[in-house]
């Protein structure tokens, strides 16, 4: 048996479609967000600008949320040494789950060592719970609800991205008496666009479903305390389960659900990704929840951020770059193809020290390769001005199309 | 549609069974392992002795961990802020790969978010790169193994806990050009035993199959430099993938697989688990890189560990409770029933100060209901007297069977 080979033409067929990834090496540098040291193609670091980073807020280098985490460090240690249920399951991991359920309006939360794993044992937890269960699901779902629910095993209907016609159209087709859950997400993160939640929420009323909502790119950055699109709109009551990450805005690694009591204690009960797992860090959790609590209180990094997004917005479109019609704080540039998305980054990053990933297949569709700028309170004008005649540069010297 | 009806039921039915889980709520106390706080079922923080920390050496309490972690912390911030491709790749992380591929004479590394997410995501993915794949495990692998497998979608045959004969008559049984993958664990966590490494390669090499070894348990704590048992017994070269933590013996949270490069650079590529997450915070990359290091050049944590355990498992004998009969550092009392094992620890805990969380299903199999002790280096004898005396006297109020 030669695994090897089959090994091997596996990377091959990756780089004759010009999506083999070359991951960056870099250091942040904390105090000086978004400046970093980049490692790569180089020995020793050099200096580089960070324009792809989803700690869109900063918090990642928030005084409070450092001085949490050196906190939790002297306190109590580095790991939490269990699962959550064998030895694991700290007072921060408590007191965190009941700032998260207050968040978002809910009963009671529960965390998880990532966004993606809060995605994948929720829904095919919830899903297996009910037996006959159809799960709806929008085309461009991330790729972690995508797994959670082909590992629910249970039926799945995939309607058009945030079509409500076929959302309605496909749960008229299903048995009135079965259960039904409708998963999307609130801000998507590589269109920069936003789900009709209320909408949504109608429809499952009126057929009989519950509702799950990745709010991932939304907690921290919208609604007046950071609880994301479901706070802003009025609609956290109205959805059944609310997922978030603690990896982006809240700038610390984790993920979450929230939901009412029952719901929780079933996921905690039941799902295998949150049992079977040494927990979160202790200094993890105690960094996530004073990232929380301080976007609880202040509106200054999310005004900022949206700022610094529509001023990145309206420099692009004057250069006539092809801007995306994000309605968000993400900013995505089109290019259409994988090599010349990875040609601009890697020109960006060698001659202006400007580091954006190219976003290739199987993050977006293929012919929709992009790249993905997400400006925050840090980035200046200056920034924004050398980057935009960096990209126009490049632009002209690939001959690439420019807006219509 | 009554979903609440559902969920409520699904939770009655663990009361019903005595398994519903209730979690304790500590907080250890960093430079004193094993006391702890605990804040469960009184107001206010009442110390406590953990006995069931998996962070068997208290590398999570160690100067070099947490100075490291501190140093990430005020030199890069909290969080990755991305994905691996995305803006989370750091520097940190590069070398604790390499590190770890060193440390188990692999050419190559790729850590997760979890050992969990490390196992899920390499099985499914490995198996789903290979056509027709027909996977081998034992009948006691972990959780996340089994989920790596079923969501391979790969043909499964179970064979019975480390029984070679059975294995090598489902080997015989598939088909030869049948491309086949055996996955097993080292250390079994639950009962302690150990699985014949060697005789497992050599029937892979027999059957032209490949090997996937889980050292969750093993790592840090066997081997000259901690490499598990592959390394103790000199095999880490016949195991085609071997899969470690960095939340146990390593003291922090992570997990990671070492094995050749195209391997990794195909897990790399492919695996959902790996690709689609913000990746581990540079901070815990930090601090499992120095603990790595360390365990690597000292084995005064390992042979304290031992010697403990040796320790506690005699005064146990002597006592007349029936330990099981376990070869390695883990010391499990068999009780047998959900209901004595919850009694027992919620004794232990009110009266004694002593923490051991009951194990049951789906842990371990029904009616192999179970206590499992981890002492550590800073377990003292006077703590170990304390807790088998509080055993004796609890193993007498409730009239259990002592050993044979
Ligand atoms: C929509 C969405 N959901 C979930 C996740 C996973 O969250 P995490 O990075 O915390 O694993 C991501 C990105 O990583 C995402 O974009
Ligand atoms: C055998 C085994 N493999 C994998 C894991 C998962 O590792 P982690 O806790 O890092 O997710 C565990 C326990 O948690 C385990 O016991």
């Amino acid at each position: 048996m030669d695994y090897n080979g089959i090994f091997k033409a596996a990377i091959d067929r990756l780089h004759d479609e010009g999506r083999y990834r070359v991951f960056i090496d870099i250091l942040r540098n904390k105090g000086n967000f978004p400046n970093a040291r980049c490692f790569h193609g180089h020995n020793g670091p050099k200096p580089i600008t960070v324009w792809c980073s989803n700690d869109y807020l900063g918090m990642g280098q928030h005084d409070k949320v450092i001085a949490a985490m050196e906190q939790a460090l002297h306190d109590v240690g580095a790991g939490s040494g269990g699962t959550r249920n064998i030895g694991g399951n700290t007072h921060l991991h408590v007191n965190l789950e009941a700032e998260l359920a207050d968040l978002h309006a809910k009963e009671a939360a529960l965390l998880f060592t990532s966004g993606y794993v809060s995605n994948e044992a929720t829904l095919s937890t919830i899903a297996k719970l009910l037996p006959g269960c159809v799960v709806y699901s929008d085309e461009l779902n991330h790729a972690s609800m995508i797994a959670g629910i082909r590992n629910s095993g249970c039926e799945k209907k995939i309607f058009r991205h945030n079509d409500l016609d076929h959302l309605e159209q496909l749960l008229m087709d299903a048995p009135a008496e079965a259960p039904k859950l409708i998963a999307f997400e609130s801000v998507y993160s590589m269109d920069g666009d936003i789900a009709p939640i209320e909408a949504i929420c109608d429809l499952a009323d009126k057929y009989g479903a519950i509702t799950y909502l990745d709010e991932v790119h939304a907690v921290g950055m919208y609604g007046a305390r950071g609880g994301g699109i479901s706070e802003r709109d009025g609609l956290a009551e109205r959805v059944t389960i609310i997922e978030g990450t603690l990896g982006k805005a809240f700038g610390v690694m984790g993920g979450y659900v929230a939901a009412d009591k029952t719901i929780i204690d079933c996921i905690r009960s039941y799902a295998p990704g949150f049992i079977f797992t040494t927990s979160l860090s202790p200094v993890l959790a105690a960094g996530a929840l004073a990232s929380v609590k301080h976007l609880k209180g202040s509106d200054v990094e999310r005004n900022a951020q949206q700022d610094k997004a529509a001023m990145l917005k309206r420099k692009m479109v004057e250069a006539g770059l092809p801007v995306m019609p994000s309605v968000t704080h993400i900013v995505p540039l089109m290019v259409g193809d994988p090599v010349k998305a990875k040609d601009i980054s890697d020109i960006l990053l060698a001659e202006y020290g400007c580091y954006v990933q190219p976003i290739n297949f199987p993050t977006v569709p293929r012919g929709t390769e992009r790249l993905r700028f997400t400006p925050g309170p840090f980035h200046t004008e200056a920034m924004m001005d050398e980057l935009v005649k960096g990209l126009k540069e490049i632009w002209g010297r690939l001959d690439l199309k420019l807006a219509a």
